[in-house]
């Protein structure tokens, strides 16, 4: 006979915000165990709460150890895990809660956004081989020194790709407030489409620029570990988005996605002199500072200096303006200028390695609309422009226009 | 050099009800430890939380299994310590939170009512000699099977009770939202005297008599582990009642204090035949339906048969009276009454051993003021009566004045 199949269902917080929520979804693994189906459950921390004991904390402390963090974080999920394990009870479904810690989930000891390094899963399989359903709190772990891990928010998403990749499961589904992955943000696009598939590279390069769901690092661990993930709504409990490896006998779409971000500043150091080590002394200062740096442009030098500018989060802004003004005199610049009236609009695309003239097409649509590109920044399947902030949806609408993502 | 002595303070939910408090508390444990004390400090869930919790479990689910209530009630002093661990770091002070696992206090399987069944306090030890203020979550710990367990409610102080005893500390401050133990409720004596010790044996009677803190079980671990109890309030820091053993060497007071309990119930089983047996079945019966008994009556035999009255807490009444009426055929009774009007009112004082007299003056005291007794029952040190509810507040006000507690 034939091993069941094996799905790690992951829930996010709205899906489980309140009791009736909770009974919903409930009665969802229910149906799913009824299919014949071996069910696994990640849970995040019931719809807001995460954020009331984040403000709770601050209203406490000033200083906020992030190992005390992780543990006053981690009883949100410990909370939704265990009414859902009740609800499954009630519905004569054997199921027992797990904390990060209980399934195995060891981490580094990176508080507030640590890494799993290993999955002990064997408490999850001797459930399993009990016909119970495990109910996992997710973005949790425990530290190899023994301490309770949060692995960030959204880190849920990381836990159920971790786990579905240490039990070998036949796929991931992400339960979120969105019905899938979309052409473009709906809210912006009244016509977008959501996609039936995209692939892990495209997916990856989607949440570089800005796509909020699924998380990142949920992507790339599937990615790396084969592991097919399907994001849906928990809501309206229809198909979503397969998020699964390229299928080389498939014909990609050249464009799958315009995607836009306005949650980063721009930073110009101007009249750098042109000469070797400059820009390698003002990237090692920043980093020494823990600021991410996402895009960099260098123009062509004129009369021997040239201007340097990159992009960082709004939260990095104050202390790589700090880092660029200290390094001014010793780099001999002749000024630092901060924009944090930008955002960045990208078209991501499979199809786009074979397709030339894509660029092209992106900058005259822009151009035709009077919205001017301040920055221009690619790879194989990327194209990214930096434009004013005002006018970034309206980039994203003639773009998603051009090149007819709304028909199917 | 002398080794600094070692306290272990517990805070109850109203000490540490919100931000203010919680800083509160930390402030004062920096000053406890600035006295070059060490402390452990042990604490429960915040304010009205663990009610909260409860009350979310009943809106999710009917069946509500052991196990995920221990999970989902253990999330409160989960949040609590990690909050009070980031104040004290505020406060310069070096602190760890350290759930009931962490803390190695090892229970038995019971879920919602685990006991104690071992400490391996290893890792508040290494805290200790770190110079750290281990913070451990009240209430909870882990079973051998690896399941995290809910001790009860009250169950802080016997986390705090069994820490002290493992680390072997000077003394175990119970920080509650009371100022100490009293000769009578102040509520309903407004001259209740606050009491500077009392015995353990005292202690114990009082909460069987319906004291409702500390915890009863703490107090059983403190006497078996000879822990001095401090029963105090973190609203006023000032000292409050010594919890300890009985000093041969003190004339002990005649009464210490007057007790009430309206939680109970009476039950009569009436016209049962006077024959061997009858009483134990109808007790082996009560029993095996988990039916706690509190005091036994059995009238005199007359012409052969004979009334048992017993007294049950409220929440046990249907099913002691199911319990009866199923027997009472088989028992051959002529009748099952029950009255959940009544009271007990209680005198408590480790002198009454060596002074006759004192049930002579209760019994009178009661009678001059037209209070009727109904059941009575004693111990070396206690006698309680039964009297009607509407009148037991009566009661207690003329015990309190009849045996002279006012005054010092």
């Amino acid at each position: 006979m034939a091993v069941a199949s094996l799905i790690v269902q992951k829930f996010g917080g709205t899906s489980v915000a309140d009791a009736d929520r909770i009974r919903a979804v409930a009665d969802y693994v229910a149906r799913t165990r009824r299919r014949g189906v071996r069910v696994v459950v990640v849970v995040s921390a019931m719809g807001k709460e995460t954020d009331e004991l984040l403000r709770l904390a601050a209203q406490v402390s000033d200083t906020r150890p992030g190992r005390e963090m992780d543990m006053l974080i981690t009883a949100g999920e410990r909370k939704a895990m265990a009414l859902l394990c009740m609800a499954l009870h009630d519905l004569g479904v054997p199921a027992d809660s797990f904390t990060g810690s209980q399934a195995g989930l060891i981490t580094d000891n990176e508080h507030t956004k640590a890494k799993v390094v290993e999955i002990r899963a064997d408490r999850i399989r001797s459930a399993l081989e009990e016909g119970r359903v495990p109910v996992v709190g997710g973005a949790q772990g425990v530290s190899l020194q023994n301490n309770v891990t949060f692995l960030g928010r959204g880190g849920s998403d990381t836990t159920a790709v971790a786990l579905a990749t240490a039990l070998s499961a036949d796929a991931c589904e992400l339960y979120t407030d969105v019905s899938g992955v979309f052409t473009a943000d709906p809210r912006v696009v009244p016509g977008a489409r959501r996609l039936h598939r995209v692939s892990f590279e495209e997916m990856l390069e989607m949440c570089a620029a800005g796509c909020p769901k699924p998380e990142m690092r949920s992507v790339e661990f599937a990615r790396n570990h084969g592991v097919k993930l399907h994001v849906r709504s928990s809501f309206t409990w229809e198909p979503g988005t397969w998020i699964e490896e390229e299928d080389p006998q498939v014909e990609q779409p050249i464009i799958s996605a315009v995607v836009s971000d306005a949650s980063e500043a721009k930073l110009t150091v101007t009249g750098v002199p042109d000469r070797p080590g400059v820009a390698a002394r003002l990237f090692r200062g920043l980093a020494d500072r823990l600021v991410n740096i996402d895009m960099i442009e260098q123009n062509i030098s004129i009369h021997g200096t040239t201007d340097i500018s990159f992009t960082v989060p709004h939260a990095d802004l104050p202390a790589a303006l700090d880092v660029c003004r200290t390094l001014q005199p010793e780099i001999g610049a002749t000024g630092v200028l901060s924009d944090d009236e930008i955002a960045t609009v990208s078209l991501i695309g499979a199809g786009m390695k074979t397709h030339p003239g894509v660029s092209a097409t992106m900058f005259e649509t822009l151009a035709n609309e009077g919205i001017n590109i301040e920055m221009i920044s690619t790879s194989a399947i990327r194209i990214t422009c930096v434009v004013r902030r005002t006018l970034v949806e309206q980039a994203v609408i003639v773009l998603h226009d051009a090149f007819k993502l709304e028909a199917e």
